[in-house]
């Protein structure tokens, strides 16, 4: 072993989830997951995009009769309620309940949840099918963990994410569920163990639906290594405010930089990675 | 007061549409205001980026159901026919409903009414919900004026705005919104008083959805200055075309030009709108 | 005639198809057909830029009650049904009668065909309605002239397209459409002719909607030159894989990709298309 090869050990060690992380994005590479997306109609674009560029399959299938034949092909299932009306929660229900029998992980992205009671009750109709991963702004959080309205203003969000760490926790041990809050930070939780991903930056608020997009990024994560939904999840975080990162060097504004995040997560190498992936305990 | 502030406010004397602006520009970044859009599928995450831009919230909720919890929190509504179906047309005529009821403002962007008698009929019902500001191209606003399908090549015009001048006043009067006819000139009126903004350049055209897009830029002036349509939907039209310009400095083609557009739109600066804002008088 | 104009006559004659492409670019910037475009709801935006970049006319209207005031306006017609549910399939059937009867040319994608036996049946009814092309990938063009769902991954095929010609070639005659499969190499066969476009690149495979939005500049050049859509079908394939090549050299991956073969596809010039286009034959 040269010099070279140690010090990368050693960088290595330094950053575990760093390592972590470059170990699902190449594997998402490799192995191409095929990700059901039952997603709102805003999003539908930037979601395909950014799998694709990860290196997962995107598949955006809505329609309850396809999901029999379609739903069981697939290695994991987003279900964003971003657009929701009420023709679109019954297939919802149905592709949760093929991946929980199938034994599949699948994901919620609870967007605006407090933005109607239709919605709310929808959402927890949802938690109760037990996602594997609930992702959402702290707004978001915080009236899925009290199953109110709150205080929202559409779909973003009011809070900072370090008030939700509680309502994520609560939400956590209820629904047996990895919750994130994404925000200045991003916390992700099973209950018990915090950790924040600091990667990012203020500005990707400003691109509708990249909180849907990084949702489905844990998507992919999740399909990778459903078994550890938690790593994979904050991760997949960190991963996407990275590529957010490295696009702003090359943005002038809002639209631009998701045009460079998703030119950056196709391309992020190793090194990179491994050196800049930043998640921290906060258990 | 120094020389500087004395010569900045002497041209601010000389073009009072670019103070203006620049005031709507600037509180629209303050106050954020919610904006519900029920809107075309094409172009959703335009307008939403648009909206985000320009430092508004977008909403994309069209459900009937969560229409009497969400609509009374927005500012402004958007409604765009531009992919109409009949199921969305009840959720439409609900929120133009509830604006009116509260007296918060609405407009009305009747996208390829031309198309059918579908199209046509449903425009002319809402249009009777008293929108603020109707916004089309002139081949629309001809239509809507008449009440007839008149030719029409899609959602494109075949007819220049100034043709439709006299079509837009008779409109404004029938209905008491305030038209704005877009096209090479964009003309505003409130029935009496005409104004052109000067702003733009051909190739936005080029870009789906633009059209779409200024209007929901419209519906976030008017969230500032519910009092002042007319102004601030000349503004609005202004604004949007001179993120245009800026952006095509930077631009090789419609797909560069939509993206500089919306980063120019985030990084406006109040001495270029002060100085580069034309609205004229027409009347 | 000078020598310059010599050589170029000389050049045109070394490259028939690249001589072709260009006329037809020529005249959908002169003509501007309306395509009306009943698509999935991924590739709206997509399609639509396409469209407009090429100089045609998009109009994305897919209600049933408009199809009969619309349709007959239009020069062609493109049916897409990558989000398809039942809701959809009716106004798909009558907008493809109503081209047929007015003998106007309509172009099928039929993506993720082997999603479910919903869609694989959905799809086989469009067939019955004699589209003038179909335009998938390998594993949709198997799927389809196997009349099974065979071996599918969402929207992204697991077959290389030569795979397919004979497929291809069967599904052309069993239909009496130009069928085109593409990949690497896209194929175009009327069952017996066989050509290859070989313009394109890989990473075009990342953008999402980029098979849905060639199969709408197929339609688009198709309006233009409805006797003859077979090679019509050839050119729309390979200008835009040339835009994705021109697009190239400026892009740093597959969003920035996106963004500048739309530039491109509006910029293109003479000189280039008649070198650069790339189509032979395989029969």
């Amino acid at each position: 072993m040269n010099l070279e090869q140690q010090q990368q050990d050693d960088q290595q060690d330094t950053n575990p989830w760093g390592t972590k992380s470059w170990t699902y994005i190449s594997s998402l590479k490799q192995q191409s997951p095929l990700i059901q997306c039952i997603t709102n109609l805003v999003s539908m674009d930037l979601i395909a995009n950014t799998l694709l560029s990860a290196g997962a399959s995107p598949a955006m299938i809505h329609s309850i009769l396809e999901i029999p034949d379609f739903t069981p092909h697939t290695q994991s299932l987003l279900i964003n309620v971003g657009t929701l009306t009420p023709e679109w929660l019954p297939a919802m229900k149905a592709a949760a309940g093929v991946a929980n029998r199938l034994c599949k992980p699948w994901v919620l992205d609870p967007a605006a949840v407090g933005a109607s009671r239709f919605r709310l009750k929808a959402c927890i109709e949802l938690v109760e099918l037990k996602p594997t991963v609930i992702r959402g702004n702290a707004s978001e959080i915080i009236a899925l963990s009290l199953g109110s309205l709150g205080s929202m203003k559409g779909a973003d969000s009011l809070h900072e994410s370090s008030d939700a760490v509680e309502a994520a926790k609560s939400l956590a041990k209820s629904s047996g569920a990895i919750v994130a809050v994404s925000g200045s930070v991003d916390f992700v939780t099973d209950g018990q163990r915090v950790v924040g991903a600091h990667n990012g930056l203020p500005m990707m608020q400003k691109i509708t639906a990249s909180g849907c997009a990084v949702t489905a990024l844990i998507a992919a994560f999740v399909a990778i290594d459903p078994a550890h939904a938690f790593e994979a999840t904050a991760c997949a975080l960190s991963v996407f405010g990275l590529a957010g990162e490295i696009g702003m060097c090359l943005a002038n504004g809002p639209a631009s930089l998701r045009m460079h995040l998703i030119d950056s997560l196709y391309g992020l190498d190793q090194e990179t990675v491994v050196q800049r992936v930043k998640i921290t305990s906060f258990s």
